[in-house]
């Protein structure tokens, strides 16, 4: 049922991640081809922003290796493929293979900075620097997104100031990066804590437009804390198609928010986004099957169930 | 991270019905002592409101058919315990045995009326009628709650017409009932249709203090809705202790919200429940380990895993 929804944005844009940060947390690499079809299929069922791959080195995400086959497979699919590049010689990977959208990986705090990054997060941002300026030169630069994780939480360090936050997300933004994407990498953040981030972002210069938020289902929060981050007006929603990234059923549940959980709440409040639920239900259950187990979103369930 | 939450209630009353509503839907009847052994559980975990079992013939509800064994055995448990009665017959079965809230359960549709009372909205509405006339009868009056399921949508009549939800709404309350408790039983909802119909039903006069709101997760939707129903001004909350009440694997996929998922936001809101989430968890690990299968709550599992 649609209700006109007041004080809320008409219109989310939601960058896909399920084939990057869905798939590069699977035990097992997922073919080539199966990759493909997956990004062709996100992109006919309407989603406009794809984040396709990684240009990490393969020893540290082999189930990304396949990233140079890959993304000429990609030419023909009409959508935006943003790709994860995390220092000079990954920028070089995916400009050479023409990619106009990439992102680097920063942390909010220095645990997290030295556990993923091997750096100190001052060290992390003195490297994606020239990654950024590399990327911003020419005629036509490209679109640059800065990942921020561990925004909420940190599983070492607890809950992470909100100015520390800020501290790194303005020097993401001072270095080129065109939008941020804000991270609660361990699930654990609540709506007021939400806002609070977000509040204190624009009150040090962040204007919401350049803001992203994503949002884990560790503990059952990522629906309701992105309807707290659509109502101080953010309009561009991550999320991952089926819920694909980390398994809710093992140790270390560090779940996406599903895309047809999101859509569905779009949906029912009448924010358009381009998506057609059915189409992104039958991808997820396509993709469900080649990895030999079920989705973890309750819609991709619950529309499955019916039919 | 407790963060004050402008707009919202400081204190919410969570309306617990997993020895109820989630008991009655397992495929087996769980013994009488474990059950009062989860209510008593459940209790020391600062769980105020605790809805304990049903008057419902037992030919109907084969799970619950221990009400008269069971209520006794919950004299010393410190927390309201309010029991559903169907009829007059139910009735005064819960009276003889000191049951002090009681709770009808009504619906909003037509075409629910008919599959699960075998009635009219109107007849079972007349159903009803004596019964709350009689648990308010005498000088200690009971405190009675009116159930409406189907609020939003209806499985065989789709959306459901916010005037007709206020219509029978209303009509509970003008027979007597003290409190309302909305049921989303489909988990269709989302956020913009709970504002719609707490402000229809304000509007007809209901004020939000009468207002419970009782929503299930099947599409992902529940904490959400009850995030835009607490902006709302709503304080009662009904869930249930570890999701229980439909499996949420099996094609009926019923989900309560779960009462953990549920404190965690209330918590990180900074909004009082006086809950224990880590005994209050422990009592849902205990208890799935007596059904034998996994909780679905997603706070029960992150949680337990750390164990």
């Amino acid at each position: 049922m649609n209700v006109p929804a007041p004080g809320l944005p008409a219109r989310v844009r939601i960058h896909e991640v399920g084939a990057r940060d869905g798939l590069q947390n699977e035990k097992t690499a997922v073919p080539t081809a199966v990759k493909a079809e997956f990004i062709h299929r996100l992109a006919a069922a309407g989603l406009r922003t794809i984040e396709a791959t990684s240009f990490v080195h393969p020893k540290w995400v082999p189930q990304l290796a396949d990233a140079e086959e890959l993304f000429p497979q990609l030419a023909d699919v009409g959508a935006e493929l943003p790709v994860l590049v995390p220092n000079e010689r990954g920028l070089d990977r995916a400009l050479a293979l023409g990619a106009r959208r990439i992102a680097v990986f920063g942390s909010a705090t220095e645990t997290f900075a030295s556990r993923n990054l091997n750096r100190t997060v001052a060290e992390s941002l003195a490297m994606f620097e020239p990654v950024v300026a590399r990327a911003k030169e020419g005629d036509t630069p490209a679109h640059v997104r800065g990942y921020l994780s561990m925004c909420f939480g940190d599983p070492w360090e607890g809950p992470v100031p909100v100015h520390q936050v800020v501290s790194v997300a303005k020097a993401l933004l001072d270095m080129g990066c065109d939008e941020l994407s804000l991270g609660d990498t361990i699930g654990v953040a609540t709506p007021g804590h939400v806002r609070a981030l977000l509040a204190a972002l624009n009150e040090s210069g962040v204007t919401t437009d350049r803001i992203g938020v994503h949002f884990h289902d560790t503990y059952g929060q990522a629906l309701s804390n992105t309807l707290a981050a659509l109502q101080h007006g953010v309009t561009t929603v991550d999320a991952s198609a089926g819920g694909l990234g980390g398994c809710p059923y093992a140790k270390s549940a560090t779940g996406n928010l599903a895309t047809e959980d999101l859509v569905w709440m779009l949906d029912g409040l009448g924010i358009e986004t381009g998506v057609d639920l059915a189409a992104l239900t039958a991808t997820s259950v396509w993709m469900a099957e080649q990895l030999g187990r079920p989705s973890p979103s309750r819609t991709v369930r619950a529309l499955s169930h019916k039919e």
